[in-house]
């Protein structure tokens, strides 16, 4: 799919099922709340700050992040939702 | 349509019907709700941030954009009915 | 008539019939809203930012721009009504 | 009178009768409104900016001013009713 | 008393009785409204701005100033009720 | 006791008994309200501010100082009630 | 676990007994609030301020740590709570 974020914005598909990472922490998506755990789909090339500089992105096509269950905006498109956020609205990167 | 955006607004029209972009992402909008897929009709040259330097704007004319359902101003102009944001509130270009 | 607007204001007059534009724009103003489209009347020097320098200004007197339906601030002036807005408020200048 | 307000301060006075400018607009008060046609009574010396370097006033004692309705500190000074803005509150000068 | 402020702080004590200053205005304080006018009990040595250097203060002990209804923390001290206010609260000085 | 507040926060012990400092200011915590005056038990290295320089300390552990009803978070500790407070939050030093 | 916070975000794991610090202060975890009391699990590498230099981190894995009763997000992994927080909520360190 060919999504490009602006700015500092990334694209996260919830993760619908119980997934198990690498390093063995079960990943769970609570049918009642908004999920909190995503993998990032798409990024954006940075943001840049009031001095013209480009802040390089941290996290990468792929990764599983946390995010807060209030952050971010929900979009629909090809009949599936993604949820894009700030970068800065990512709390972490589990592994 | 004769319609300059000011520092680094965009004007969007909404997608109305379903479309299918090259990459074959459909786009619908829906009848419910303020549509969040656009087209760019015209952008401004770009705002002047503090240090007195233009930033350049990403989208173009004739970009797909996904926009929030809550951000942007409604005008109605010839009849017709865009949407004035400024280019930090577009989340995605879509292709 | 002298009005001088601060910093970077603008005094608007709302556009009271139907006008149409140079480009064939057909500018109408609702009569059950406040308009969004006005005429400029009168305009500030520009403002001075944060490091000293003026910003110069970017419509001029005669310009037909697009305002939100609830920016500025109207005044009464000689029997007339006005919106003072600053340019930043200014969303387009139609043709 | 001395008064003397701090910073970019400006004490106002409201024009209580129908007045005429040089240029002939007539300002009126409104019985029912906090006036928004004030003449200017005291200036401070300007404001210090983040840089340290001083701002100087625009306006000078005796200007005819707008100001929105909802702007500005009410004081009570030898009977005589003031309002109290900053400058950048002050919308235009009137002739 | 030995009361120091920090920053741009000042101890103000409300006047309390109907009182002349030199220049003749009367200042009065409401019964019925916390009042605005006051006496500088104490200051601050001025605020460190973000560029690390001191703003020196403008007002000094014995100004009487006048302050919004609304600004300050009340404080009571030994019995006494008094007003801390940043300096920038301080609207003017009444001589 | 081993508490290290961070950046520029203040732990502050509420004065629980009527207190006279050297100066003869009687210092007294009202039984209804949340107390105003507080002893400083221990205090941070100090805040670094945008240029990345530290900012140091004003208050040092024993001042007796005043802060508004408001301010702070309060903890208990070993069956003990705290406030932490940022230094911005302290209003002045009573002697 | 592996989890890397973002930023100067700092994974914190609720202490949900009794604990005697080294300098002998008891820790608790009330059972009808939030804890206020928490242990460092994970931490991020600092975060970049506006001219781009990178803060480091105060706190260390492994310490002590008092919060506000309402900062951070809660989030769950692998079946136990955790509190993801900015340093910068962190109100002190305890030993």
């Amino acid at each position: 799919m060919t999504i490009k974020p602006l700015s500092n914005r990334v694209v996260l598909k919830n993760i619908e099922a119980e997934e198990t990472t690498k390093s063995g922490i079960i990943l769970t998506a609570s049918a009642k709340e908004k999920p909190q755990i995503a993998e990032v789909i798409a990024i954006g090339i940075g943001e840049v700050n009031n001095e013209g500089k480009l802040i390089p992105m941290t996290v990468k096509v792929g990764d599983k992040v946390i995010i807060s269950k209030y952050s971010g905006t929900e979009v629909k498109l090809d009949g599936e939702e993604y949820v894009i956020v700030k970068e800065t609205d990512i709390l972490a990167i589990v592994d």
